[in-house]
């Protein structure tokens, strides 16, 4: 069956969508298509400005033997001050002050759609950093690790409190944590990372960085880097926070749990590079 | 600035792609597009018959003044085996076997194109049920959960073992494990599900199922209805399993320890009607 071009857009955009950061050769689509290169080339031209004008991302093409082209999603910076605001509000609502000044994010973090915008941000800001892992701790960053993730191309590791027979043999770590500077326990399984990778570390929430202290010494014992940490939201706090180079898009501000109000900032996205 | 058609079907494939089981009023596009409504339903005629025909899913057009258009993701048949055959190869290897019969997948679920192919499969065969909230247990449930709530557009629970103070008030059960026969707790949010939601549970493994009755009898105490189950792998289990009607894509059949051999079939999707 032979394909016309408008087919050929409809599915090309479909392969390119689903398969981020893959280097995909001409030939691929030539065979799939049953069209000559320079057709196929004409209508990766179509896709690219397509994209690039709407904000979708940017398609990249390796000339020679090898080459290809490889889809890079990228959200504008429009796009990542509508997400921040989309956050700020649904954060905003008194109804979501916990004891302890903490805020209620589940919904949130259970809302496929707007953990998928959130992963598209921070995989655009680390687009270009060469990411091998995401690693998370469990429970609450999974879904923006896996969000990330999918973006990007890469696995997610997650970090337990606890060792379980499911996870095979481990390592372990002991840190203190930030806020309550008590002794915590981090684990996790060893065929999870190799020597030399570079880990992308992300969580739902940070106050005094303890926790990302704890995954930074423990990804330090498996002989990996660390290139990058991504936090949906952060809290103020009186002390100086513990990792340096993070990226937020939420900052909590002044939570007052007695008025029951609080009071929510833009993250350092912008500031701290992210694109 | 006026779209040309092959802009216009770029944009639009992705658009439906990145917002499953939404209904997109005809104007929507037509506005985005700056185009006549006809022009627009001769695109959408293109996108539906490539995504028909290439098995991305089916574009159901509503008519009517409330009407539009949804992209709802399917499966196809040979799509499905050839996951199936994927998690078999991979889980295939005698490396994976863990004490007491396990087998280490941990990997797997932290393989974002993995578990979007899994979930996928998932929102398939549940894709007319009317799901309102797809509900798991922490933590290796969550990026199967994620991955099938992406694709029907719901979201997701996460049920607990302990409650935490950023859960907000909770309701807790106690339940009777499957395989060890102790006594276990299950935590989850009240503010996670309205009464009256059709809840879809999924999780990486099942034995005996004692953790899906927990969810089971959980999701009772909201007033909510179970609408199906859907498991990664279910292990082979002398006794009866304990829960009905649920979907799986793997058998882990025969764990030889000593030998250091495992053996898997195909999971029952299709002969329970997954498609």
């Amino acid at each position: 069956m032979k394909w016309k071009r408008s087919e050929r857009l409809v599915d090309m955009t479909r392969h390119l969508l689903e398969n981020p950061h893959e280097l995909i050769p001409l030939t691929f689509f030539s065979e799939r298509f049953k069209a000559a290169k320079s057709s196929i080339s004409e209508d990766l031209s179509i896709v690219k400005e397509t994209f690039e004008e709407k904000g979708a991302g940017r398609l990249v093409t390796v000339s020679g033997a090898a080459g290809g082209v490889k889809f890079i999603p990228k959200t504008e910076e429009a796009d990542v001050r509508e997400v921040m605001a989309l956050l700020r509000d649904k954060l905003g609502h008194s109804d979501r002050l916990l004891p302890g000044g903490y805020l209620f994010m589940t919904d949130l973090l259970g809302n496929p759609r707007i953990m998928d915008r959130v992963g598209k941000v921070f995989a655009s800001a680390f687009a270009e950093k060469d990411i091998d892992v995401i690693m998370t701790v469990a429970t609450k960053g999974i879904p923006i690790a896996h969000a990330i993730a999918r973006h990007l191309n890469v696995p997610v590791v997650v970090v337990r409190r606890d060792s379980k027979v499911t996870e095979g043999s481990t390592v372990s770590i002991n840190y203190v944590s930030g806020s309550t500077k008590r002794i915590q326990t981090m684990v996790l399984s060893k065929r999870s990372m190799k020597s030399g990778q570079k880990v992308l570390i992300t969580d739902d929430f940070m106050k005094a960085g303890g926790t990302m202290v704890g995954m930074k010494n423990l990804l330090e014992e498996f002989g990996c880097e660390l290139a990058g940490i991504a936090v949906l939201v952060e809290a103020d706090h009186p002390e100086e926070v513990l990792v340096e180079n993070y990226l937020s898009l939420i900052k909590l501000h002044a939570v007052n749990e007695k008025k029951q109000t609080v009071q929510l900032e833009e993250g350092n996205y912008f500031s701290e590079g992210g694109k």
